[in-house]
């Protein structure tokens, strides 16, 4: 079995029939190889988010297994919800974690499409990094009008050909998005200051979209409750644009405006690297290794006994 | 089996025969919950130091077997080494890693030095946070005058008895010393000065011994090759005396000098809790939780697997 371990956060377009929910589910659960992390279902946006950890050659035996159960129960001609989507699968997003790079990832994204779509005759459209054409790379337009518009426009607009199968939709599972990405991380920093133009100016010296950094999204927000201001980010790129990076230039840009840093908050996961590397930074730990901690160095030796 | 993880390095009496020593490892190979770090083997000492991470109950076993093997190739009798030793199993520490505390880690040892002795007829001295003896928490109380001076002194002198087992050491495999202790964090911080007192003040400033913080041992070296001089420091508990908080006391202290932190270093291995307590504050996340940490909890759900 391979080493490497990618995280995959397949949606659903299911988020009311709690048996529908566990039947989609119960493929990665108790199966060596997957990590079934969380799964949550949203019932206006009548959606299921899995969120899973694990083994590529494992998580894509489950992912086919889950697959053909929510294509035996989800008809895309009756179902309704706030979220956009085109499939009962919808997307199927591969993430490299650690011991594969982000070139493997797409490999594994684009073999993947190809065995989905014979196992499941669901056409497929690949975004993100494993976007065969460049304007696919954005999600919002391979799903643009949904699947109510998609399934009409897929039969006559050469522009919106699956990549993998015929123009034609699935008559009753649509579509699937499939793709590979790199792992985005929800970083806030709270401000000590009610002006919440403080916190929207900072937030536009840091983003890409105004020239900050470049895998940098973050906008200004008030928390009035709290009588704070706050930058709230995604980084999607933290190996190019690190956590302590970002940080220390808020700080200082924050000093201009006599205001501090009083927080930080980092919302759902994070990838050890992303700690440990701010961590060396701030230690000044000269040629800090990760294998020296003792936690993922036992993991990385779990993986390489099976 | 157990969700805890210990961390094991038993020392044995024997560094220069390579088939006796690949033969006390052998246990810990290819074996279930016992993760084989490193073992190296010392010539002058004529010593084997394994280091093991692993399952409790799974150490155990392989902790038996091994010792089994040591004690029919080592005859103490006449074993040479520079190291002071007792036995041909000379100390096993047990040190809580994760998911165990130490006073469970000090019954394992406990229970655990009761079936060694037991298993192989060869009796227990119990040292540091599982010494039984106030005097006994040090070692070198226990190895006083080592082997050769034990064998005669433990019939005649009740100070000397052994935690279990009778007034006599086993023929050929001597005393084995088991014990408990947490896990040493080996931390240098090179200063950019040549003036070798300067170290030696600030580690004066930071070590137990001299009035500073309660769990750091500490001295002052110059490296001359560097042109830089080094606090050189044993965290005897992490927990207690962070790593940014030592860090950060000296580079307070080293700034009266005009001296800077060029760098520093972590000798050999760290428990990921030492590093991600630093990250959080440094990062200042609020109520960070280290089970965000993808990889942490891919290994706490791996041991709950089994």
């Amino acid at each position: 079995m391979s080493k490497a371990l990618v995280e995959c956060v397949p949606n659903y377009s299911e988020g009311r029939r709690k048996d529908v929910i566990e039947a989609i589910v119960a493929p990665f659960k108790d199966r060596p190889g997957v990590y079934l992390f969380d799964y949550r279902a949203d019932e206006d946006h009548n959606r299921l988010v899995v969120s899973l950890v694990g083994n590529p050659d494992a998580l894509q035996d489950a992912l086919i297994d889950s697959a053909k159960i929510a294509q035996s129960h989800i008809d895309m001609n009756s179902h309704q919800g706030a979220h956009p989507r085109i499939g009962a699968v919808d997307v199927i997003p591969f993430t490299p974690i650690s011991g594969i790079t982000m070139e493997e990832c797409v490999q594994l994204a684009r073999s993947f499409g190809e065995r989905y779509h014979q196992e499941t005759k669901i056409p497929v459209y690949y975004y993100e990094d494993a976007a065969l054409i460049p304007e696919r790379k954005k999600l919002e337009v391979i799903r643009k009008g949904q699947y109510e518009v998609l399934k009409e426009e897929v039969r006559t607009n050469p522009d919106r050909k699956p990549d993998v199968g015929p123009s034609e939709l699935h008559p009753t599972a649509g579509a699937t998005v499939i793709g590979a990405r790199k792992f985005l991380v929800a970083f806030n920093v709270n401000l000590g200051t009610t002006d919440v133009e403080v916190a929207k100016k900072i937030a536009s010296y840091v983003r890409a979209s105004s020239g900050g950094f470049c895998h940098v999204k973050g906008i200004g927000l008030a928390l009035e409750e709290r009588g704070m201001v706050q930058v709230s980010m995604n980084l999607v790129d933290y190996e190019k644009n690190s956590l302590y990076r970002v940080l220390e230039t808020i700080r200082m840009e924050a000093k201009r405006y006599g205001v501090s840093v009083v927080e930080t908050e980092i919302y759902g996961m994070v990838p050890a690297g992303a700690i440990l590397e701010s961590a060396a930074y701030y230690l000044q730990v000269a040629g800090f290794d990760p294998d020296q901690v003792i936690e993922m160095r036992l993991l990385k030796m779990m993986g390489e006994q099976g």
